[in-house]
């Protein structure tokens, strides 16, 4: 068995929690909070504990999983928890990855540690289908779609509106954009014309309709570059219709191997809750994590490092007359 | 820069050729056969020397590809080849990748070279993603559909009829079948309702069309299990509209990570030339190859065992900042 720890318990740990319970080879030792343990309740059977409690658990913990955020929880707090334990962590913020390995790699040297970042979906299988597709098929172009599924950046930038009292907003690709992808024409797309945001959004008693939409159509970074569509609904809607967490995408590669042939590549991914399949993909990647302790190697570890055969509970031998 | 040799120039040694020169990183030092090298015509600048010579190129070349077929080349020469060299071969009768596997084992271990066997579509690529998809989403069920594409053993098979002259058959998805998995039913699919046959067959001038068509629906294992179409046509329109070997097919694996969420993961492959795409696989696992060896690596490996990063030419640090 392989004894991990959560460490953090919003959506992703819940998530990491319900895919142990899947997991017949790994046994989960708890969960480990700064909030009171006492408001938690684990959707699984485990302990709650405040999270000072962790140093007790340094040589019984093979792997912990970190569950917090990538904004500033993960760059503080991931190295200090690499001096004890192995660690997979979820660091999502593509531009800073290089800076956040960098930080970790020599505590991870020096604790003799395995620590593997950036694991999910994107980063993560996503990253994956870029790499092998752009590998195979060299002479091509490819391109990363996202959606349908609720940003929670986004979402979380129109609940900082004034008179927004609560809002989710879905990333939604754009038919006619992948059509002309898939069909290998190669074309050089604009932010506008890949993705469509959609937003529904509920307002303060009095608050002015008109102005919230105008601020959310016109904000910079996050919808100016965008068809964005806002739809005003009640907080009873919303908790209806809009309270599930979907995501996935599409990573697409054409190219060619010749003159005449053209090759496509396609990975999609259809999640009616992100958390709870990035838990699922983290909790397989500790699986690796473990054995790459066991093994005797030590470092930060991405998906681009780790043979595939780590992931899977089955032993080589069952892998290789059965899905090979 | 890595030097490769191309053993065979059949169908997939002219892929692998048009792959090295998409490879900036890659030279061919030549192509091996056992024919009379001057009625090979190269598709690419290089030189074509009889098998013999081989032995010549010991020190020089750095990877062998071997694109023989799985019948009966690739297990009679594999492990000859593998005492004096690194290779990378396409060996795709899925039950008897253990056996071939073991067969190389002690010869490359004897020998300190690296030896990838399997490399390609299928085994290859949707081997990683049946192992990757079944890891991460571990509840749940995953389906293999091929096609649209020729199969080369059930053309030849209905060629092997007496009274046809040429044939060309399609394995076709099952549009239904494939809605009914992505839509995550989990249903039991046989045989019959996964996949269509079709066929496109020249006859000599007299031949019986009903009889023919009828030992082609009735030929156990390759049609007596599928809905077969066969189709008479002229050599003419076989030639025009039948001479490509478009392939491809689908992973798709469906499954759940908690009661109420449905997840939906799905690699599609849509191949103008299977040839030439399989070429192009195997020649980035022949810089993997080359890689492993620089390491000090020996043994054989399958797309299990192989961190993908070795698969692209570039840096370690480019693949992180951008592919990640």
């Amino acid at each position: 068995m392989i004894n991990v720890g959560i460490v953090g318990y919003g959506n992703l740990g819940k998530g990491v929690s319900l895919a142990i319970e899947k997991a017949s080879d790994i046994n989960c030792l708890g969960i480990f909070t700064r909030r009171n343990p006492e408001s938690i309740r684990p959707l699984i059977n485990t302990n709650v504990y405040e999270i000072s409690k962790l140093v007790e658990f340094k040589d019984k913990i093979d792997v912990l999983l970190l569950c917090g955020g990538s904004a500033t929880d993960l760059p503080k707090t991931t190295a200090n928890y690499l001096k004890e334990f192995n660690t997979v962590d979820s660091f999502d913020t593509h531009a800073k990855i290089p800076e956040y390995e960098k930080a970790l790699k020599d505590v991870a040297i020096k604790s003799k540690k395995v620590c593997a970042i950036s694991i999910g979906w994107d980063p993560g299988i996503f990253s994956i289908s870029r790499l092998l597709f752009s590998s195979v098929l060299p002479d091509g172009k490819d391109y990363t779609f996202w959606g349908k599924g609720v940003s929670q950046g986004h979402s979380d930038a129109i609940r900082r509106i004034k008179g927004v009292k609560n809002a989710i907003q879905y990333t939604i690709p754009k038919e006619d954009a992948l059509k002309e992808v898939r069909g290998g024409k190669n074309p050089s797309l604009t932010t506008r014309e890949k993705h469509l945001r959609e937003c529904f959004v509920v307002i303060e008693d009095g608050a002015d309709k008109e102005k919230i939409e105008s601020e959310i159509k016109n904000m910079p970074n996050y919808f100016a570059d965008y068809d964005t569509i806002v739809n005003f609904v009640s907080q009873e809607e919303l908790d209806k219709n809009h309270s599930k967490l979907p995501h996935g995408g599409f990573v697409i590669r054409t190219g060619k191997t010749s003159i005449e042939n053209n090759q496509v590549l396609e990975l999609s991914l259809k999640l009616d809750s992100n958390p709870e399949f990035t838990g699922s993909v983290l909790l397989s990647y500790a699986r690796a994590v473990y054995r790459l302790s066991k093994k005797g190697e030590s470092g930060v570890f991405t998906v681009f490092d780790i043979p595939l055969k780590y992931l899977s509970p089955l032993a080589e031998e069952e892998l290789k007359a059965t899905l090979l």
